[in-house]
């Protein structure tokens, strides 16, 4: 599967309008623009994410000889359109909020204006990038924000859906404040910190649990969580103060144990209790198993003797909310504004900035979605990232973090909540709003 | 993104429990079966999908040196551990169900068998391929169902979950009897017909609708389906009359049309009326827009004239359901069965076949899970498809996809509607259950 990088992981028809494109020998100027149009019930707020892989795929965008054969196979392509992809390159200029960036309906987190065939080619993966990474980033900030400062750790590979999902939603949770993540290639491609455990497989082929407990920490001094719930979780723990003792006399201190099933705060209870009885204060607790949100809140408003969790599928699925209501439309072309006004599914006309005003102490109390040639109050969220298909100087995945956590932060206080709270809408500009009924007047003449 | 096919793919975990095997000096043989505990409550059956991939994913399995350095670099493993990595290949043995295959809770699809370092080590990676391509067939077969013989196309790349997700959904809603993708690349690699429309850009980047449908047409002739919800549809279908009659001159057909916002069925019968009465009669109406199962069934059933549906999203996210509660669990170590007992989460001991009896009909009456080494009345569903690290002869796509639908048609009337119908489950053999018995007996007097 390492075709992934193919500019023909694309939409078919992505390739006929470029050739119709390429028939009528136009190819002016567009601007796209990338929006939710409106966030799931189940979102009070989304965070802007996938950025750094939009630009890592504008950056490389060309057809190899391999994709061109593979267009020819097909049949359906003339020999000059082919020979015009040969040179192809994205040669525009990209605006976008940065990610970590708490946004709205419709105001755009990502705009690309370039001659029409590239900006139109890319439509398909841009969308790809952007749609999941910012699905993933919003749903984790939620079970950050449930979490109130415990560690969480995303568990989520097996069930992403796919290699690219299991690895996109590591840094995206990361991006949202989590941790680190299970994931060892994420670790590796972008510094992400990595935790791991055990599973029940490695218990159930001991003789004993206590046999398997004792061969890895002996193996991983440092770093060994022990998992106990294969058999009786109760037991489990007192088998571990037993073998923290014996492994005390050599140095090994066990770091901390896992609970997988069952009631987690009743459990947890016990083992606390179990443990600091044997001493093992300093040994934590972590949890998993079909954990989200609105568990997280549960476990945390019950007291439960937590210290960490794991939390898997229902983030990296987003599964309350698996997919947004994303977009990414024509707003201008060959310097004209151009409006789409599908039923129920129209979209807001020209190149639009939004501008954020918060009070003193930061929190964000109204946005405006305006055109991108106007200047109001309040910070401009989107800024240029690529120039004529070159990558601007972009903040690091820490930075990006620390400005994700900013953002949390700075959310109004009913925003934070789990529970759906009234939405924050951003106003209108009066120049945006004259734009809109000046072009709908001009279809009603057409 | 081009590292989806590093042996790091995989949680943390399995590098340390590897670690631990290789310190103990311990490697014996291991099986481990993939399964779902329970179907989700909107799921009357699921398809057994992604072997294709498992397969090739072990085939190729391997420690690059980049893999290794990655590893060293994180200071956690020891030298001889990682020396031990540089010749690790699967060696072992894969029974499984063939693509398209129905099948029920705790029914194993898979089991693998080898060294235990081996068979641990795949266990993230098998269950992503298998778990993601699975949830898509199994709800891309309702969305068939439900189409009751119209056309379906995959249209789900953009909102897909990542780059592998896209390709994959293609794959496995084709098995489940899809007509196609949209997506190209899938196209490419596994020859599934790809089908394009155009996108409403297209049509606002133009002086008008009628001058887009036109160029379009014209570059398309024989291919051309034209979008009609940009500003107004039915207008819009009667630009598409007045422009067949003057490409007929050229001896362009317009072969369709598309719909992609508003009341599709309301939309479809004007459309349909006034391409009638304007003497195209074969140019089709293909739909498109927030699609999925339900949505189909209501249009099929209050007869609206579509001809083909574009599914997308809600199909490919697997929107009602978009995760499985699947397990990769320790059935076998060394000889003897295994078994785990998490509460909620208790798994069957010893290796296991599902037999299925089917009436006259080759309809299905009933599965039995039984142990591996039983000989029940049916056909058993597992069958060998990796020997000694090689993989068998297997059946090409196609060939699995007509597979798929001879199993649709085999479902019991009732698990082939939409609606949640009282389960199938499979019995179990006496010899199952004894060994069951006889495990938790001994580990009472553990």
């Amino acid at each position: 599967m390492n075709d992934i990088d193919s500019v023909l992981l694309t939409d078919l028809y992505e390739l006929t309008m470029l050739e119709a494109w390429h028939a009528e020998d136009a190819n002016e100027v567009a601007s796209f623009e990338f929006f939710v149009r409106r966030l799931p019930s189940s979102r009070n707020f989304l965070m802007a994410a996938g950025l750094e892989q939009v630009i890592q795929y504008l950056e490389t965008l060309h057809f190899s000889a391999a994709d061109l054969s593979m267009l020819e196979a097909t049949g359906r392509f003339s020999a000059p359109f082919l020979a015009s992809l040969e040179d192809l390159h994205f040669t525009g200029t990209v605006e976008a909020m940065p990610e970590g960036t708490a946004f709205f309906d419709d105001e755009p987190i990502l705009r690309i204006t370039a001659p029409m065939r590239e900006a139109q080619l890319v439509e398909s993966r841009v969308m790809n990038l952007l749609h999941y990474q910012t699905l993933v980033a919003s749903k984790a900030a939620r079970v950050v924000l449930a979490a109130a400062g415990k560690e969480v750790v995303d568990f989520g590979l097996r069930r992403a859906h796919g290699a690219e999902a299991g690895l996109l939603s590591a840094r995206a949770s990361y991006l949202a404040g989590f941790a680190g993540t299970a994931t060892q290639l994420a670790g590796g491609l972008w510094g992400i910190p990595t935790f791991g455990t055990m599973a029940h497989s490695y218990v159930q082929a001991h003789h004993s649990e206590l046999e398997a407990f004792e061969r890895f920490a002996r193996s991983q001094p440092r770093n060994a969580t022990l998992l106990l719930d294969t058999y009786d979780t109760e037991a489990a723990a007192r088998k571990v103060v037993e073998l923290g003792r014996r492994l005390a006399r050599d140095g090994i201190a066990i770091r901390g144990v896992r609970l997988d099933s069952g009631d987690l705060a009743a459990h947890a209870t016990q083992v606390r209790a179990i443990l600091d009885e044997g001493g093992m204060h300093d040994t934590t607790i972590f949890a998993s198993g079909n954990l989200d949100e609105y568990r997280l809140r549960d476990l945390m408003e019950c007291g439960a003797p937590i210290d960490g969790f794991g939390v898997g599928t229902r983030m990296n699925t987003s599964a309350d909310a698996p997919y947004l209501d994303c977009a990414y439309k024509l707003v201008e072309y060959a310097g004209e504004p151009r409006r789409k006004r599908s039923e129920g599914k129209a979209t807001l006309p020209g190149c639009k900035q939004v501008f954020r005003r918060r009070d003193a102490a930061g929190r964000i109390e109204e946005d405006c979605l305006a055109l991108a040639c106007e200047t109001l109050e309040g910070a401009p969220l989107l800024g240029t990232v690529m120039r004529d298909g070159q990558r601007c100087a972009l903040p690091a995945l820490d930075e990006l973090r620390a400005h994700a956590a900013r953002e949390l932060a700075s959310l109004p206080a009913r925003l934070r909540g789990l529970n759906p709270a009234q939405p924050f809408r951003a106003i209108r500009s009066a120049p945006l709003e004259a734009l809109v009924a000046r072009m709908d007047r001009a279809a009603e003449v057409c």
